[in-house]
């Protein structure tokens, strides 16, 4: 018999335990042996649970315990979850986490402890939920040289940006809709403003790159300057406003970066929607492949930190490796990166302006008298930064992605 | 240096080769070590061409050459494939394949063959081309029962599919200008008969199911009756037809079946045109995933041959373990499976039968004066065969995927 220790008993770890019980008989198979909880780690007690008994308050009972060998950290942060998880690591214990943020922060720094102890850190559940993805990345598309890799990576701003285009309805409605449905938090700035999606593609791209990309280096912007006049201005132009978390390795150099696009409909990301997640990797052989499913809840991202589980079960004893070196990489190529811009202003001098100063730029028609609304011809993000100074503050813009 | 020998240097042989030159650095990252292509079996010789002094027309040049560890399998057919495939692996070398007719044949067989002569056995390629979709199945979602698996894994119908539904062509044109493009072979049955697709389910659902699934044992239809006013009825359903292969397991027992589905708008299946494959996934704890990319062509393929070698690179000397019993299995669930169906009659009664015989149908119009539309309530493939007899044989009927 295998045991497994659970750090944080919400909604995410509850689900661990869950799917670990419902599906003993189809874990056993894999693992050739029963894989069973034995603690749960939390600051409260949960009288009445059926795992009542197995709740414990002290970290040391856990990780001090020969008899556990694979701990699930659900607990999330990174303050009391970096610290449990190196004592774990320490004792030769695998971690199996769901902790995107702690994965972007330290992720490296704990699989080189894992190796050195002969266990493994694992954070398929830290990207995409359900969706498996980091696995294909590392063991499954491992021929081909990743030239491109673009995700829709978080489900409350995927939800929001459905919703508008959908119903026609402006950020601030949805966004409270949104909240008292719970999919978005009472602070959602995570969310809405990009940063989730920026630790998910800083996790995505340090496995591509094989070094560190820090989260705080990706360029990000999220969705809350997003507005129904851009929703007509996608729809006009037969695209859909998605927010990307985007890896690319381009002549210029690579970059990464977090923003909304307009996304063509020849994109197999424009039919991603609702709180569906999905990441498209470009292989210099393979071309593309997409990796859909459900980025978020409770069984699904359960479902996932349990598949390593299983896999740290069939390797005890043996470290899992991983190909992310603790060295940090700073990608130079997103100034350089090319692609079209829309662009909406109300500048006064805006129409002449165009013509002159953003050569092919084609005008756009949503029905607003009061702006100009166009896109440019593919152009770089410096060359577009320096042009668009024209216009002063007054301008919007999206990019494109085709 | 890891030696690899290619049986068949034909489209897939070449890509493979191609592959493993083009992307060596990547590929020598991932193994620790240089992999290099050292002998190509082919009974033709390839003047000019760079791999040209690589190039053998005796098997046993590879079979018994000690500084060979990997074989890439690239020659087709069940023949000759099958005996060099035994030959290598009782030489204790690895084979990677794309020959999804051998692994439907001889699978479990040839994995059991590898086992004891302590080499693996992998066919990633064979099913999906391109897209990582075994190794997920039996390495990503180990956690999960598997409720269900859809596959859209024929490019060739799903290109005349979606041919037939954009330019409201019919099966006898579309065909014609597929194999004028190289998309269809001048002998199109295992492609639209659906054999094809049944051979890549048989490989999906044995090792779902960890037993053999022959594929004559999958009920088992192809695209040749789809007319283009099934497409229209498909149309005014809000749906479109896609040749499924599908797997289910459900209360009345598991079944694997091959079929033209009409597909709601709501499936993610439905968005999946042209050339491409799809497989969904369902697990009771994950939901939905699917994994979407490029079936078929030279260099998908050759893509995910290597990503076998690559495997088998690190595991020099050992097998890799699957889940693919030699005991075969028969599915029972079919005819109690229950699903709604589109039927299409001329039959002159059909009015005033179809509200008696096929309680809560609902009849649909799409412009036929000569023929009734509906579609029926759920209803399983036993009610359904002897409800639909009252049609004698003036009827079509296509089924539904929600």
């Amino acid at each position: 018999m295998i045991n497994v220790g659970v750090f944080g008993y919400g909604t995410v770890g509850s689900g661990v335990v869950e799917v670990l019980s419902e599906n003993s008989d189809v874990i056993a198979r894999k693992v050739g042996d029963k894989v069973c909880v034995k603690s749960i780690l939390d600051l409260r007690d949960f009288p009445g649970d059926p795992f009542e008994d197995r709740i414990v308050h002290d970290v040391n009972l856990v990780v001090n315990d020969p008899e556990i060998s694979i701990i699930c950290e659900t607990m999330g942060g990174v303050g009391a979850a970096y610290k449990f998880t190196v004592m774990a690591l320490e004792a030769g214990k695998s971690v199996c986490t769901s902790n995107k943020e702690l994965v972007a922060m330290h992720g490296p720094e704990l699989l080189k402890l894992a190796e050195d102890h002969n266990c493994s850190y694992k954070f398929e559940a830290s990207v995409g939920g359900g969706i498996p993805i980091l696995r294909p990345l590392q063991n499954a598309i491992t021929a081909d040289r990743i030239l491109k890799l673009t995700g829709i990576v978080n489900g409350t701003t995927n939800y929001m940006l459905t919703k508008m285009t959908n119903e026609a309805a402006d950020f601030a409605t949805v966004l409270k809709e949104a909240q008292e449905m719970g999919y978005a938090e009472l602070h959602p700035e995570a969310d809405t403003e990009g940063l989730d999606a920026g630790r998910k593609l800083a996790i995505l791209s340090s496995l591509v790159y094989g070094k560190t990309v820090k989260s705080e280096d990706i360029p990000t912007e999220g969705i809350s300057g997003v507005s129904l006049r851009d929703i007509k201005y996608a729809e006009a132009l037969g695209r859909k406003i998605k927010l990307l978390a985007k890896y690319e390795d381009s002549d210029n150099g690579a970059y990464a970066c977090v923003a909304p696009f307009m996304v063509a409909k020849e994109n197999p990301l424009y039919n991603v929607d609702d709180v569906f997640n999905a990441i498209l990797v470009r292989g210099n052989m393979l071309g593309d492949a997409m990796f859909y499913g459900k980025g978020a809840g409770k069984l699904p991202t359960a479902s996932a930190v349990c598949s390593d589980v299983v896999e740290c079960a069939c390797n005890l004893g043996k470290n899992v490796p991983c190909d992310w070196k603790d060295e940090d990489v700073k990608f130079t190529g997103f100034s350089k990166s090319v692609k079209r811009f829309f662009v909406r202003t109300a500048h006064p001098f805006a129409r002449d302006s165009v013509l002159n100063t953003f050569e092919g730029a084609k005008l756009i028609d949503a029905g607003f008298a009061d702006e100009l609304g166009f896109v440019t011809a593919p152009m770089s993000e410096e060359e577009f930064k320096n042009a668009v100074t024209l216009f002063g503050k007054e301008v919007n813009f999206i990019r494109f992605e085709d």
